[in-house]
């Protein structure tokens, strides 16, 4: 059975940038200010580092109630038992990762245009991430995506957005009003120097969504 | 049901090592020459990609009853129905990728000790491959394996031992009487300007072991 996800303020790590000395402790502190979903995104790690990681986070979120999504590698979500997957359009095909996890776990897919979004839904997602909708240092190879894009996968599907690329406290109020579901966040959560701080002023501005 | 696998010639990938314009024509030239297992290798290529690939490679291996295994990514190989998956110590745990294949796919392991060798058996490996046994381009992290922990890891355990790691027809005599069941190769193979004929005349090599 799926969980109902509150998706309003969907952390997505990045261990090169966060302030906190641990994965441990910037989950338990981006949790403690409010994250509602957790997404482990390691890029540069090995699935058995991956997999240890994920094991020592699973607790944090589990105790807290908040989904924790794996990015991008199935078989280190499937072998931790994580909540859901988060696949890119250059991962696995969300058909296939549909078909991989079962009908239970969520699943995520990162999505720039209408076409990505319908086929994503048609293919079994869950919810999208809809960006990058600024140039950001975390993600360099995207074009961003415009608010009129958004607005018309908005319209294009049923299923929760979450938007990501450059969302902070001063780009969140140009989404106001637009439907979606939750803001995606890295380093305006991870790389503060207090993180349940910066959770807590983002979450405030998720309940103007 | 698992297969009984010949294990003499065993070629795993390489892409910017290979000879060939295309992986296909590689694995395809390395199973005329007498190629008997075939791991495709991809350190630096997404999850979408890496299925493709492994799609197209496939109706090759299968026609020629070559198993075809696939490095590190369990997801993938999952996805594409490979005949198995192959694993390093940074890898998931082979503990894992067992549960999470099941008892027909095949399991193969790197090591370079005997207890990594006794773990990985324990663990449901089907087959070891053992090294580096050389220094090589391919795999600079690695410190070679001496002969004589080859002997003890071929003493201690009871599955099939394949060697890798700058093996080529001028190393792979001092393998003769060892015990192992054959020749892991990657740029003896793929790099030559005649792929067929280093694999075959590897292949001759391998009957010696």
């Amino acid at each position: 059975m799926k969980p109902n996800v509150d998706y309003s303020l969907y952390l997505v790590t990045d261990r090169d940038l966060m302030s906190a000395p641990t994965m441990e402790e910037t989950v338990a502190q981006a949790i403690a200010g409010g994250c509602t979903v957790v997404q482990l995104r390691e890029k540069d790690m090995g699935g058995g580092a991956f997999l240890a990681e994920a094991r020592a986070v699973l607790p944090i979120t589990r105790a807290a109630g908040v989904p924790l999504i794996i990015n991008d590698r199935v078989d280190v979500a499937l072998a931790v038992g994580a909540d859901g997957v988060h696949v890119g359009q250059s991962d696995l095909p969300a058909r296939e990762v549909r078909r991989l996890i079962g009908p239970d776990m969520l699943l995520g897919v990162s999505c720039a245009t209408v076409e990505e979004a319908m086929a994503a839904q048609a293919d079994g997602a869950d919810y999208l991430g809809v960006g990058a909708m600024f140039a950001t240092d975390t993600k360099t190879d995207t074009r961003p995506v415009s608010t009129e894009t958004l607005c018309a996968i908005r319209a294009a599907v049923d299923i929760p957005i979450v938007i990501i690329g450059g969302i902070n406290p001063k780009t969140a109020p140009l989404f106001y009003g637009t439907g979606i579901s939750g803001l995606a966040v890295v380093s305006a959560i991870v790389a503060q120097p207090d993180i349940a701080a910066a959770a807590r002023q983002l979450k405030e501005m998720s309940k103007e969504l």
